[in-house]
Protein backbone atom coordinates (compact mmCIF):
# COMPACT_ATOMS: atom_id res chain seq x y z
CA UNK A 1 0.00 0.00 0.00
CA UNK A 2 1.41 3.23 -0.68
CA UNK A 3 2.38 5.62 2.38
CA UNK A 4 3.08 9.51 1.43
CA UNK A 5 4.41 12.30 3.65
CA UNK A 6 3.39 15.20 2.91
CA UNK A 7 4.97 18.55 4.78
CA UNK A 8 3.32 21.68 4.53
CA UNK A 9 4.89 25.05 5.51
CA UNK A 10 4.18 28.25 4.92
CA UNK A 11 5.73 29.96 2.30
CA UNK A 12 8.99 32.23 2.92
CA UNK A 13 7.40 35.75 3.64
CA UNK A 14 4.49 34.77 4.98
CA UNK A 15 3.91 34.97 8.76
CA UNK A 16 3.95 32.25 10.88
CA UNK A 17 2.32 33.30 14.13
CA UNK A 18 3.00 29.77 15.61
CA UNK A 19 6.58 29.76 14.77
CA UNK A 20 7.00 32.81 16.24
CA UNK A 21 4.90 31.52 19.40
CA UNK A 22 6.85 29.06 19.72
CA UNK A 23 10.08 30.75 19.81
CA UNK A 24 9.50 32.92 22.04
CA UNK A 25 8.73 29.99 24.13
CA UNK A 26 11.76 28.78 23.32
CA UNK A 27 13.81 31.83 24.55
CA UNK A 28 11.75 31.77 27.63
CA UNK A 29 13.62 28.20 28.64
CA UNK A 30 16.50 29.40 28.12
CA UNK A 31 17.01 27.79 24.50
CA UNK A 32 19.33 30.02 21.76
CA UNK A 33 16.94 29.63 18.73
CA UNK A 34 17.52 32.14 15.52
CA UNK A 35 14.23 30.83 13.62
CA UNK A 36 11.09 28.35 14.08
CA UNK A 37 8.73 27.40 11.65
CA UNK A 38 5.98 25.60 12.03
CA UNK A 39 4.14 22.81 9.73
CA UNK A 40 1.87 20.38 9.13
CA UNK A 41 2.48 16.88 8.09
CA UNK A 42 0.18 14.66 6.27
CA UNK A 43 0.56 10.81 6.09
CA UNK A 44 -1.77 8.86 4.11
CA UNK A 45 -1.77 5.49 3.46
CA UNK A 46 -3.77 5.03 0.00
CA UNK A 47 -4.09 1.91 -2.55
CA UNK A 48 -2.98 2.60 -5.95
CA UNK A 49 -2.55 6.51 -5.36
CA UNK A 50 0.66 7.60 -7.11
CA UNK A 51 2.74 11.31 -6.34
CA UNK A 52 1.12 12.82 -9.08
CA UNK A 53 -2.49 12.20 -7.24
CA UNK A 54 -1.38 13.16 -3.89
CA UNK A 55 0.20 16.38 -5.66
CA UNK A 56 -3.32 16.74 -6.60
CA UNK A 57 -4.88 16.12 -2.94
CA UNK A 58 -2.84 18.73 -2.15
CA UNK A 59 -3.12 21.41 -4.07
CA UNK A 60 -7.46 20.29 -3.90
CA UNK A 61 -7.95 20.36 -0.29
CA UNK A 62 -4.96 19.86 1.64
CA UNK A 63 -2.67 23.00 0.95
CA UNK A 64 -3.31 26.69 0.25
CA UNK A 65 -1.60 26.86 -2.95
CA UNK A 66 -1.50 30.63 -2.10
CA UNK A 67 0.51 30.91 1.27
CA UNK A 68 1.49 27.17 1.49
CA UNK A 69 4.21 24.96 -0.52
CA UNK A 70 4.38 21.27 0.29
CA UNK A 71 6.70 18.75 -0.36
CA UNK A 72 5.52 15.11 -1.12
CA UNK A 73 8.06 12.17 0.59
CA UNK A 74 8.11 8.81 1.54
CA UNK A 75 7.57 8.33 5.37
CA UNK A 76 10.32 7.44 7.88
CA UNK A 77 10.03 4.08 8.97
CA UNK A 78 9.26 3.72 12.86
CA UNK A 79 8.47 6.70 15.05
CA UNK A 80 11.57 7.89 17.14
CA UNK A 81 11.45 9.56 20.23
CA UNK A 82 8.73 10.33 22.84
CA UNK A 83 8.49 8.57 26.13
CA UNK B 1 24.12 27.08 11.86
CA UNK B 2 22.36 23.79 12.66
CA UNK B 3 19.22 23.15 11.61
CA UNK B 4 16.61 20.52 12.37
CA UNK B 5 13.33 19.26 11.57
CA UNK B 6 11.32 17.92 14.35
CA UNK B 7 8.47 15.37 13.29
CA UNK B 8 5.58 14.78 16.05
CA UNK B 9 2.85 12.67 15.31
CA UNK B 10 -0.16 11.39 18.41
CA UNK B 11 0.80 8.22 19.05
CA UNK B 12 -0.93 4.80 17.10
CA UNK B 13 -3.97 4.22 19.23
CA UNK B 14 -4.39 7.94 20.07
CA UNK B 15 -7.64 9.65 18.07
CA UNK B 16 -6.66 11.52 15.55
CA UNK B 17 -9.51 13.83 14.90
CA UNK B 18 -7.80 15.79 12.61
CA UNK B 19 -6.29 12.86 10.35
CA UNK B 20 -10.40 11.09 10.53
CA UNK B 21 -11.38 15.19 9.39
CA UNK B 22 -9.22 14.81 6.34
CA UNK B 23 -9.71 11.39 5.51
CA UNK B 24 -13.43 12.42 5.30
CA UNK B 25 -13.06 15.06 3.23
CA UNK B 26 -10.82 13.34 0.83
CA UNK B 27 -13.50 10.64 0.36
CA UNK B 28 -15.61 13.55 -0.19
CA UNK B 29 -13.67 14.32 -3.57
CA UNK B 30 -13.33 10.99 -4.32
CA UNK B 31 -10.03 9.87 -3.52
CA UNK B 32 -9.32 6.38 -2.20
CA UNK B 33 -7.54 7.03 1.11
CA UNK B 34 -7.29 3.82 3.69
CA UNK B 35 -5.77 6.01 6.36
CA UNK B 36 -4.61 9.61 7.24
CA UNK B 37 -2.63 11.10 10.33
CA UNK B 38 -2.22 14.59 11.13
CA UNK B 39 1.26 15.76 13.11
CA UNK B 40 3.27 19.10 13.16
CA UNK B 41 6.40 19.91 11.53
CA UNK B 42 8.92 22.27 13.37
CA UNK B 43 11.88 23.50 11.16
CA UNK B 44 14.50 24.99 13.72
CA UNK B 45 17.15 27.20 13.28
CA UNK B 46 19.95 27.01 16.42
CA UNK B 47 23.52 27.73 16.72
CA UNK B 48 25.28 25.42 18.45
CA UNK B 49 22.52 23.19 19.26
CA UNK B 50 23.02 19.29 19.13
CA UNK B 51 20.09 16.69 18.66
CA UNK B 52 20.43 15.98 22.21
CA UNK B 53 19.39 19.86 22.76
CA UNK B 54 16.92 19.55 20.73
CA UNK B 55 15.48 15.92 21.95
CA UNK B 56 15.10 18.01 25.44
CA UNK B 57 13.30 20.73 23.94
CA UNK B 58 10.61 18.54 22.44
CA UNK B 59 10.27 16.00 25.81
CA UNK B 60 10.24 19.61 27.71
CA UNK B 61 7.94 22.13 25.24
CA UNK B 62 7.28 21.13 21.83
CA UNK B 63 5.50 17.85 22.47
CA UNK B 64 3.40 15.91 24.97
CA UNK B 65 5.27 12.96 25.85
CA UNK B 66 2.02 11.41 27.14
CA UNK B 67 0.59 11.34 23.39
CA UNK B 68 2.96 11.96 20.96
CA UNK B 69 6.28 10.96 19.58
CA UNK B 70 8.51 12.76 17.61
CA UNK B 71 11.50 12.32 15.07
CA UNK B 72 14.24 14.81 14.84
CA UNK B 73 15.40 14.45 11.16
CA UNK B 74 17.47 17.13 9.31
CA UNK B 75 15.55 19.21 7.23
CA UNK B 76 15.02 18.54 3.44
CA UNK B 77 16.28 20.86 0.90
CA UNK B 78 14.58 23.75 -1.33
CA UNK B 79 11.06 23.62 -0.73
CA UNK B 80 9.39 21.44 -3.96
CA UNK B 81 5.39 22.01 -5.08
CA UNK B 82 3.04 24.72 -4.58
CA UNK B 83 2.53 27.32 -6.41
Amino acid sequence: MPAFRIVIMLKPGVLDAAGQAVQQGLDALGYDVQSVRVGKVIEINASGATPEAVDDMCARFLANPLIETWRIEEPAGATGGGA
